[in-house]
């Protein structure tokens, strides 16, 4: 990477953190999902992110998944790492680490706790830009934060210096639309697409990438759903989407509740040998039924996985 | 209209109702209003929508309009009607009425008053559509029903007979996706999009046509978008993105609390001459102060609009 | 009733609607049940709310409906006909029929599908009031309506003319506390609740009834709470609070999904006597499984109820 | 205190954190609303809460809390910590800390990132209760963790070793008064109600106390409200419920957006010499517009608020 910031697009997968039990770090693992990450030919690659459970793990380990990955990304794709606290200081001390550790740029939601106002929210983000050495890419995902990046904010914060991008895992269209229309789809401001299922629309409409948990386990899917994406080619994006509409089905949905998103990956990971599916608290592996559902399922999928030993 | 049910495809305008005071339906606007949208090119129309404020009109005047409607539009489109209500019998009262006044297909939502469960909501769609004598088009909306059809629900309700078509203004991409993966994006099974703003990638992904309010004002936009989208033209579908989403700023989205769609829509028509901005009750024509800014709007928009005197 | 308002205070039960079929009111089974309530005590009856499934019945049956209870009545408590409907016109219909009728007060919900603005809210109710021959209780249920009465239009309707009082669904104890806040919990101008699980605590803080579905069961027992919490007993209350929510418990939430509570007062109606099961569309009577779970629930509960052959 | 767990009831205020910057702990300021707060008569004290900006700060600050509110405590009021983080490890750091310095119990919500199932909630629970060196009260808090300690989930923990009582600050009636009705409103599992807008009837139905925030300001006015709810002295409750329903709308609710609780709190605070308005990121002070509105409504409000210098 150059000293400017990044031109960030494409498939930038949130990497899971492999773990062998509470606060440990399965570094045998992390080597070997990374590999198979980049291996299936994506732009970038996020650590920390939700997708890789970052507010269940003390400092200390993601400190150590930064290490650890910058020895195995080794440049070859830009680095990103997901620095969201509810703790300003503590926000700012892993950017400064990532600075020290070959990252390119941080990706920052909302503190997550107290919901409060969008103008203590442009603040913060402004105040977090100007004294992060790195560049920052904003995350909305009111899922999980609550607190929503409006229309008019995200309109504001596109100007401030050392913002560079936008991932959006509202899984509202309109709204996303309308950041396309705010940025006229143009790569200096590159917006990506969190859930994977809105990742071919997102890239049609002119959308920059997206940032597909399903990556983890087979990333040429999602790569070559960009590609079509951005050719236009309609008629392949149909059958891609097909594929990858299933997956979420088979995978994610399996059972009542649901086997959700972040536990199917994990699990589907562990069948095929990249992982355990040992989460972080407060998350558990899927129970043994769910989790031969969804062996199964895999099997069923025929999707194209190959890990290297 | 042959027997059959008619193929549905394209675009459907939910048009506005054009009234002169309380439970007055315009005649002579109404009229207007039908050539107008027909002249744009569309390829079905649809009255007592939400967007016709049906559910604020007594069954006397509903009827009223469906004469009126039945003779403007004289055969040249799909004509579809909405029956959705609170009470089945009234329902299926002005299912009946349509039936006998060349309607070719109702529209149907959830029942909106009380919640009620999934087994009910299908339940309830199995005998309308089997006492209903016109094809029948499910309607979600649960902005306004607050029972919204579950994915379950619709896959069976597919396979009902009568049944022929689906409109989504749910705005959740996700759930559509979803949808077209259950029909294949076959044209045996249409799947309209309300929202006009996610046309573009509704059809984009495979979708079949957009109830589009706004083609109550420019219906030819719609029609070019779509005709944009279905030839997978993704250059053009950016920039009828732009004006599309430039309508719903400057028209729907005028003051706080917002102009919103069906004021808007109504407002901007009042000021080219379609119709008066009347609005039924509980509704109200907005304020002088957003009327004058969406007059100033709506020549800063340039819309092609043709208003035939 | 005299020509004045009536001064409306205590339990005034949401009257079910006894049904033998589609569109079909069981009269002797309405007579039954309106004196087995008024032999409970009340202090007035409710018919044709959300609990008499009024907004699933057509105009004619609603009118059946307020002929026979005025009969029945007899002007032994306060009659109250509520007269919520999407469309203003049928309404003031329905309005001007209770008039004729010798009802005392008409209740009104805010219109329930479109959602609105408050301005639009505050002049549909006070342009009602100035139309409407009888005094008018206010009803916020968001649950149902989607569009709550805020606070500050509540401020603002309490002084509008023939607005005599106010039922609240919200089960928001915040919001009633401010209401009565509001009112100074004066006999003036009524607070009622809805949710009969509220009605102890309600009271306690000034309110002034409760419309308690319940009571359509056990008259009596709603009666006994209410005069306990008037007179501060609380340690009656406690044991009667024990009581009332475990038919909450026993009757509504039977099975998964809950048998609701709405199906789950007609249920235990139905096993004691006091009318069949039959439930307007869209809503059907309870599956077999949970009709007989209520039936020894029912049994368990012991509750006082007598019905008169 | 004794070896076994506290018997906590009454009012224990959710400290607010004095702070004099970023992470900077003013020390002086805590020791006067110690003082100031235990001055008032409460029955307990509770810091690192919601209202202590907990989640904002670093661990570091947290323990710098306890320490010296150990020392200005010493052992007059039951002392009671905040343990909640979407880290176990940092959770579990934090209450053996808490078990070291003279903490009599930890206060423990759901971890706040992820939205997780039930069953991922009691498990969780009943791990960290297991593992932790003191007893833990559980705090449900929707509005800021977004998962809910359902129903069915209270009910399995309040049989857990080492689970000694329960905080709501769900603000739903229906929900506390079922646990009421689990627990018997016995004093050996105490509910305590977070809104102090609701502790008046809360106590009145059988709860056992409040977390009032107010009473930071003010604390003996919510003791007199306690002790007038555990007498039953309806009268009483009437006056003391206007006056605290006065404070929130006066304090709480100004301007729009409005002043909020915990930026209301701290500025009322501000006023009357207890500590600065520094407020932890990413919340900021009131605007001096709103600040001025607040110290003419605290003049107004005229409470009897007594700051030793």
């Amino acid at each position: 990477m150059a000293d400017s910031a990044p031109v960030l697009k494409g498939i930038i997968p949130p990497m899971i953190t492999p773990l062998s039990g509470r606060d440990q770090l399965d570094h045998e693992s992390t080597e070997r999902v990374i590999n198979h990450i980049i291996g299936g030919g994506v732009h970038g690659l996020f650590v920390l992110g939700s997708t890789g459970e970052a507010p269940s793990l003390p400092l200390a380990v993601q400190k150590e998944m930064i290490d650890l990955a910058e020895k195995v990304i080794a440049g070859r794709v830009p680095f990103l790492v997901g620095v969201t606290d509810t703790c300003y200081s503590r926000s700012l001390e892993l950017a400064r680490y990532s600075a020290d550790h070959g990252v390119d740029a941080v990706v920052l939601a909302p503190p997550y706790y107290t919901p409060f106002h969008q103008d203590d929210l442009t603040r913060y983000f402004v105040e977090f830009a100007a004294e992060c050495p790195l560049p920052v890419v904003l995350y909305n995902i009111p899922s999980h934060c609550k607190v929503a990046i409006s229309l008019d904010s995200a309109r504001q914060l596109m100007d401030v210096p050392n913002i560079i991008g936008f991932k959006d895992s509202s899984a509202d269209m309109m709204y996303y639309g309308n950041l396309i229309k705010m940025t006229g789809g143009r790569d200096g401001f590159p917006l990506f697409m969190g859930p994977e299922q809105l990742l071919a629309e997102s890239v049609l409409i002119g959308g920059n990438g997206g940032v597909c948990g399903g990556a983890n386990l087979v990333p040429s899917l999602y790569v070559e759903m960009y590609d079509a994406a951005v050719a236009g080619d309609v008629r392949q994006v149909h059958l891609l989407q097909q594929r990858i509409l299933r997956i979420a089905d088979k995978l994610y949905g399996v059972g009542d509740p649901p086997s959700g998103y972040l536990k199917g990956v994990k699990c589907a990971m562990s069948h095929v040998g990249l992982c355990t599916d040992h989460m972080a608290d407060p998350l558990h592996r899927l129970p043994d039924e769910k989790r031969d559902q969804i062996k199964r399922n895999l099997e069923e999928l025929e999707l194209p996985i190959e890990v290297a030993s």
